[in-house]
């Protein structure tokens, strides 16, 4: 398997037909490189919920060859011009790779449920998603609280933009928090209880979750006692992945990232797993060309 | 305990300062008598969310003096002008009656999330809830479809307006059923399974319980895969209970019932348990007044 999926670089070829872009662009892929096109999700714009399925950047087959596709930890990728996304030139590079799926997971949630000014926003969790919620929907204008079972993050919420934090093991802090948001977005990646968090939601608040992928309890009486929402969402459209990343252009927004070089990516990837980043690794594929082979 | 929340009559009396009811209406009472009538929620007309807690029509504390609330089944009940509602005379009254509870916790949800004409709506369950689930949706322009485990349910679907049923119990037509419906109204007041109910939700899905009281299990990744939701909802507001009415007068809905007199109670209540009943018992209360007494 070759992956990654958060992938920003420069053209070095064009195919016949292609419009959008030179040799020389920038460019951007992110998580998806095809999808059927005539659905009604691909029709309106909406290629991640492509009811024939989306092809994925890596690991996914290619619908007309049936091929594997393999992702981003290489020197170069192949994708139909559709599936290419344009950078923005002002935004650090390395910085920009990130919001091609944790950005877009975050961005896509605040403008279709059409949060901003006036709405209070709480993200659960500061990780590579988290951070992004908390940049992104405070430039949409919104008051954002992180929730966080970490103390040590409060600094670096606030840093982030965050205009509060909830430290959500503590029973009275999550007490004063009941009734307070309109809109939840969780981005923990593992089985965890909404309930604590469903609680905190005002009248009609919405609880979105884009990572848990293991069941979630939710308390039916938590639903009805307020006419309160659980929904999912899944990274973004093409256009709107474009209209994100024009937005974190206008705004000046990057993800906060470590660069390395692909040779130290298992150091890297022991210290993700003991959540040690602020907050995304990206690889500079330039180091791929000069790695030594290793036998093993 | 005085129970009976789902209550018309006539006004026998009315005290100083009514002005929208006099002597001889009609008129119904649902759910509520009372609420803050000063926060958020009740000044748009929601007063079941209000955010101090309504008062409920039996069991509970009047906010001013801290009595019990007795409900219907009695002789009469005092009930403020605010929460009364007008009952349209071309309705058979007994029949009119679950519409202030059954009807309106179906009704509600419909238009909150503007259910109408092109959507496929499942109602899952058919008792007193998903039979009016069932009317009120046809009525309002839904396809309608009943998801039951009863085959022996089919037949009396189809003639209370929905154009479709699907046996639940049955994997291939739950297979069939995958991503067909905009909206689905859970009435099953216990613990089950919602996945999959979930399946069978389109993009943008969403799935309202209005009974389950007990934890739901949800998966996310059903969720995320296609930006469905569930969400909880409350019987309606008061204004929205009127509303109700006035569109069961002029569509000529009423609830399917079985007239008893009180008498009768118990062995109704047995029946009620064991599903026995098409699809509500109503209670004529004048036979209150010639109840013998049980010294038991």
């Amino acid at each position: 398997m070759v992956p990654g999926h958060e992938i920003v670089g420069r053209v070095t070829a064009v195919g016949e037909g292609v419009s959008r872009f030179q040799v020389g662009d920038l460019a951007g892929v992110g998580v998806m490189i095809d999808s059927c096109q005539h659905c009604e999700s691909c029709a309106e714009g909406l290629e991640q919920y492509c009811e024939n399925g989306h092809t994925t950047t890596y690991n996914s087959r290619e619908k007309d060859t049936g091929n594997l596709t393999f992702g981003g930890y290489s020197t170069s990728i192949v994708v139909t011009e559709k599936f290419v996304l344009r950078v923005p030139g002002s935004l650090a590079l390395e910085a920009v790779a990130p919001l091609l799926c944790a950005g877009i997971t975050m961005y896509s949630p605040l403008k279709h449920w059409k949060i901003g000014k006036g709405h209070r926003v709480a993200v659960v969790g500061l990780g590579g998603l988290g951070h992004m919620g908390i940049k992104l929907a405070a430039a949409l204008g919104a008051e954002v609280t992180l929730f966080t079972t970490s103390q040590s993050k409060a600094a670096d919420a606030l840093r982030l933009g965050a205009h509060h934090v909830v430290i959500s093991s503590e029973p009275d802090a999550m007490k004063a928090a009941r009734g307070s948001f309109d809109f939840i977005l969780s981005t923990v990646p593992t089985k965890h209880d909404l309930n604590p968090y469903l609680r905190t939601l005002k009248r009609d608040g919405q609880l979105i979750i884009v990572g848990a992928i293991d069941p979630v309890g939710v308390h039916g009486g938590m639903l009805i006692s307020h006419r309160r929402s659980v929904a999912g969402s899944n990274i973004g459209g093409v256009a709107e992945t474009q209209e994100m990343l024009d937005f974190c252009g206008e705004h000046g927004i990057v993800a906060d990232i470590e660069l390395i070089n692909i040779q130290d990516i298992n150091t890297a990837y022991e210290r993700m797993v003991k959540n040690d980043v602020k907050y995304r690794f990206v690889i500079d594929m330039a180091s791929l060309s000069t790695a030594e082979t290793n036998p093993d």
